[in-house]
């Protein structure tokens, strides 16, 4: 009886364990070690800053500790809200001090495209693994200096990538990988929304590196690829501009773009800041297809195949995103679909082509 | 009293004639003439034409009453099943003979694409009417023959664009005319089916013309004028081939193509003969969308707007075609999208510079 009773006593408390979310109590009642936790500082203060921060309050191996903004108001407005300590806290002037800082782990760069590479070259020096938002950089060459940067650093370069780690996205790309929807030979991209305010940051050529296409119609390219499961040899690339004014210069307003695959697939694509309605992802096989839509967007992914929707609940996406990459960084846990600089630079090299494609108006061999 | 009541039986009786479906009974009441009947002989028995004689058995303004064809056997069938007179079936060596048939007022041509042009010119110079089936020809420069051959001979020339007369279609492209969308600046176009017998006439170049641009990429051009009611001034496209065994020389099999407008409009298309579920048309506007699925299959089409679902009931496409066409030969009632000669050309044109963007991979000025 007593055996029994011991058994009985130690299945449920695993049960337990295994049932609730993971928490350091039970950990401890375990015996086990706590989970580390990825100690995070956020560089450049925007909107998209914000979010991350909300949504990192439900991260379980992810946490806020720190920022780095060119504004010292915004600091005080983020210590204040997040209960920043001050000495995680840095202007862009004395950021390189972060080397010292034995509380930051990591530094998720938020600041517009065309800082990118200087940022993560100055965060990589400072010995801090770099989380850089996509676009990973205005250029693939950029990309290549900043990935070869973090490896002689020994830091990790992630980009981020939240759709990686989005169920309804993993469960379509797993069951492309396991042939549900026969060979796929086609995938569309439709990626648009109608941009505000013309002078913010993503209209002007130096900061953003171009229009659209860097913003979301990189949305459809790295989709492309991770639905297909396969990379492209050839792009070609059509740009039309409505509002000259608006859209200057190197900010591309829409540019439609195709892509072929070893395989024989081809992806069909639309970049664009003059439509709303556009977030659709469309992967067509000769035993199926799947749709998602929207596809990308922070809500909720509705997906649906040939054989009925996907039932996936709803996570905050950047959640998911935080405590995965943190799994990444400290336990060396890979994702299904790469976040690392490498996989950044292979959407880097489309942008590439791509623009090369609309200047060129021919096909461009990648 | 008398006069008012000479006036409410006037009144009764037209509310009759206008509320009831028109009927010779009615029409004999009011002391009308009978509607006159389009009287139509079928060109070449496959598939389609039985189709479309089907459909023909509900029609109101049209009647099957002759058939052309190179197979006794099948006219022999076609008699007995649709009790056609001897005198209205020829074979194509004694056709020309249907000049002197007062029997015989039109004929529609469902010949394979490369014999449109010939059988056209034939019946024009016999002096009847010519329902062609789409594409109307091969190229842009036969398409001007039959046209030129049509006006010549003081006979119609219309084009089996059945998608031009079906209610939800139209409704979609009047809230286009009428601004419900916005600025209408995208258009996507999806057309496949996975083809099957490698035999067919679709598969053999000079029967068909081409592949799946000829049998079902016209779709999408189409459907993409008449959404977005704008004529194209550019083209650009690209060709994948997975089976050159199955598609050979002449014969797409995969086309993705893109067409520029002059309100800076785009529409990106998708033709090809080797995935199903691609029947699906998107109409993207500043102020809203739209989107058939099916878009142009031959069973209901499904249709929904930023607003909601249209809920039009299905009519036999062929049905609406036949009698629709017979109020326009016989009426001259212009129907709101034309399918007259010079709107098959339209698309002809169009195909011809999709089938050079290929072979240069350059931008084809229309």
């Amino acid at each position: 009886m007593s055996t029994r009773r011991h058994f009985l006593q130690k299945a449920s408390l695993t049960t337990l364990a295994l049932s609730l979310p993971f928490s350091d109590s039970i950990a401890k009642a375990l015996g086990q070690q706590e989970p580390k936790v990825l100690r995070v500082a956020l560089m450049g203060l925007g909107s998209y800053a914000s979010r991350v921060a909300e949504a990192m309050k439900d991260c379980s191996r992810a946490k806020l500790v720190g920022v780095i903004s060119g504004t010292p108001s915004k600091i005080e407005q983020w210590k204040q809200k997040h209960g920043l300590s001050a000495q995680n806290c840095y202007s862009y002037e004395n950021v390189d001090q972060i080397k010292s800082n034995k509380d930051i782990d990591a530094v998720y760069v938020i600041t517009p495209n065309g800082l990118h590479k200087e940022h993560t070259l100055t965060l990589a020096k400072a010995g801090k693994h770099v989380i850089c938002e996509k676009p990973m950089a205005t250029t693939a060459q950029e990309g290549q200096e900043m990935i070869a940067a973090c490896k002689a650093a020994g830091v990790q370069l992630l980009i981020g990538y939240r759709m990686h780690f989005e169920a309804n996205t993993l469960d379509i790309v797993k069951k492309q990988r396991a042939g549900e929807f026969g060979k796929t030979l086609f995938f569309q991209g439709l990626s648009g929304f109608v941009i505000g305010n013309p002078s913010q940051w993503r209209l002007n050529k130096l900061l953003s590196g171009g229009g659209a296409m860097m913003d979301i119609g990189i949305y459809s390219i790295n989709g492309a690829r991770y639905l297909l499961g396969e990379e492209p040899i050839w792009v070609t690339a059509q740009e039309t501009k409505t509002d000259p004014v608006k859209f200057g210069e190197g900010i591309d307003e829409t540019i439609t773009f195709q892509m072929g695959f070893p395989s024989g697939a081809t992806a069909s694509c639309l970049s664009t800041y003059s439509l709303n309605y556009l977030d659709k992802f469309f992967l067509s096989g000769t035993k199926g297809f799947a749709e998602m839509q929207p596809s990308t967007g922070y809500g909720p992914i509705k997906a649906w195949t040939h054989v009925g929707p996907l039932q996936h609940s709803h996570v905050t996406h950047q959640t998911t995103q935080m405590d995965k990459m943190a799994a990444l960084i400290l336990d060396g846990k890979l994702p299904l679909i790469p976040v690392d600089g490498e996989e950044g630079l292979k959407d880097m090299r489309i942008v590439d082509a791509i623009y090369q494609a609309v200047k060129t108006g021919e096909k461009v061999i990648i």
